[in-house]
């Protein structure tokens, strides 16, 4: 592991961490929220728009860039920094969890998986070789090992997925040839302590600059995804940042921090917004509500944003009635904010020692009225 | 006519016009081109990206705005300014157009028209005092008289509409009850000289703040256009500003400017945006062209619009293609400021006292190689 992937764990409070990590676009500071760039574009937000909400590391999908534009072209570019103009760090997510959640008909050996293109119906076929070469040409600064996601309640089919992602994680180390890229690895095994264990620990063994956990937030019980993160985190390495994937509720990431993760993604923020919901620190709110209608107060009153600095919730409701584009626009600058601020606020939290009670009062807040009306489906 | 709204004609170059007009939320530097932001926003945009690219005057409409969400909610907001966060100088169209090209089954009488909502199919009246008033409501520094629009071929029909829009006009003007609103007058007359010099002198008399050109760009040909402009502008004040209304490719530009016109509008440029067609100095291309796949240039390389700083025509073609927001703001923005840029030049160029040398250039370059596979229909 090259010193250029350090992680500095400047502070613990309890399981709470607060870090540093250096990437060849800059230092993340941990914990941290990083917004969802599926298609190299955070869905409705220009890059100098996410750089004034302070974000840092983003993520981006090897799934859907390998299935358009092709990797190739980015390659062209030296790579997605250039390529979407994001000179910060960015992270792609390996293939693994979109070709078992989002491509059609799928095939796994132990050596690959054949799928159908989500777009085309073409036929392809990802090896964990496969994975990182295309994470090489699209020049992330953290790439994802290639790991097979199970259903997360089937014992049987856990164990069997989870054997595979060991594997597979030994043949992306082999295949891996950029020392400016830091490879993670994935901890699966569903919803079984046991599997969860034994998978920390194989992972823990390969001395890897940081280590994920996959699997979780895909329907299983809140309290079995505490279960799970807390099993993991018990054997993960202290010195290596720690990354739970697809997990972004700000309830989920004061819960994670709380029990010692480092790093989060996901799209609902964007989703949401996409939907009209916006974040508050009192729970999600539905913009398209009557009750919004004529009100000339911001999302947040509390919230610097752009989005709240400048506009009433009735202009953004009649945005949204109107179907104009800048809702999407300013609802995601909202969102993404609320989980930049709340990562940063949980950070200076663990610095001042006080992470218990930050947790304790956001929680609070938090579920008293949070507006149940929402149902997000599809994916981004 | 308060001071507030004084035309200062700064120079003159041939026809072409160099001036400065006061309003409530600052100068309005003319020639200008103004983006429409129909339901009060401009596309696709934010205000913040307006301010960047150096918009000044930008306009809505009063037909959609008292259709959603109604000129009560507006003025609650003490207008438009604060509703939509733009607190520079706006303009609102009076309906008149809308009424007549959007609205389903309409009955015109002296006294007005009724109109079927294009929203929901629910019967509406406007008057000359209705529009006026709501105008007043949305409290847009430059308002317009409610025009009845007619078939700009159709010699009798125009005849009938001209003379109802002068009597309309002197309605609006007694109706009119804010010292801080111009109200601009509208020459219609279709495409006969007689009859658009008979509207121009029946308006001119009215010694209003502004003066605008209705009922082009509908249809006629370029040689009826500039014909009508030509002989409107013969009678029109010159010490007052002349509004080409709903004129805005950048050659109608080009020629509006060389005969006179100070203040154009129009959707083009954002529509053409979201129809992924860019403006160049050698005419519209069409992003979604295969040769511009992997193409690493921008969309125009003379260009320093935010666009054009940071992203190749190759990644607003992937954008396109994936069916991302980011496309329809990122094109936007340059094809906005392409007009705002070429409106900057124009006025150089009269103060310059080179305006002919550089319109002939202009026009050279963009014949050239303009891509006529375009068609843009519907409304903003």
């Amino acid at each position: 592991m090259s010193e250029l992937f350090n992680f500095d764990l400047e502070k613990t409070d309890g399981n709470a961490r607060a870090g540093s990590f250096d990437t060849p676009h800059g230092h993340i500071h941990t914990p941290i929220f990083a917004p969802v760039g599926t298609q190299a574009t955070v869905k409705a937000v220009t890059p100098a728009q996410l750089e004034e909400i302070g974000a840092s590391l983003i993520l981006a999908n090897t799934y859907h860039l390998y299935l358009r534009p092709g990797e190739e072209l980015i390659a062209s570019f030296s790579g997605l920094h250039q390529f979407m103009n994001w000179n910060k760090p960015i992270l792609t997510d390996s293939g693994g969890f979109q070709v078992f959640s989002l491509a059609g008909t799928r095939q796994v050996d132990d050596d690959g998986v054949n799928f159908k293109s989500h777009i085309d119906g073409s036929i392809h076929r990802f090896t964990p070789e496969k994975s990182i070469k295309i994470q090489e040409a699209l020049g992330a600064d953290i790439i994802m090992a290639f790991d097979e996601c199970a259903e997360p309640k089937d014992r049987n089919y856990s164990q069997v997925a989870m054997s595979r992602t060991h594997r597979w994680l030994e043949r992306c180390i082999s295949t891996k040839t950029r020392s400016d890229q830091a490879l993670f690895g994935i901890v699966q095994g569903g919803i079984f302590p046991d599997l969860r264990k034994q998978s920390a620990e194989f992972i823990s063994k390969l001395n890897l600059p940081g280590n994920a956990i996959g699997g979780l937030s895909v329907g299983e019980s809140k309290k079995d995804m505490h279960g799970m993160i807390e099993a993991v985190n018990a054997i993960l390495p202290v010195d290596k940042p720690r990354y739970l994937m697809g997990v972004g509720s700000p309830e989920d990431l004061i819960n994670g921090i709380w029990r010692g993760v480092d790093i989060f993604d996901c799209v609902l923020p964007t989703r949401l917004a996409r939907h009209n919901a916006a974040f508050t620190p009192f729970g999600r709110i539905n913009l398209t509500n009557t009750g919004n209608s004529s009100e000339h107060s911001p999302i947040d009153e509390s919230c610097s944003c752009y989005t709240c600095s400048h506009f009433s919730k009735a202009y953004l409701r009649h945005l949204i009635v109107a179907k104009e584009i800048l809702a999407s626009t300013l609802v995601s600058i909202h969102n993404l904010n609320f989980l930049l601020q709340l990562t940063l606020q949980a950070r200076n939290a663990v610095l001042d020692n006080r992470y218990d009670a930050f947790a304790h009062e956001f929680l609070e807040n938090w579920h008293e009225k949070t507006e149940n009306n929402l149902e997000v489906k599809g994916f981004e």
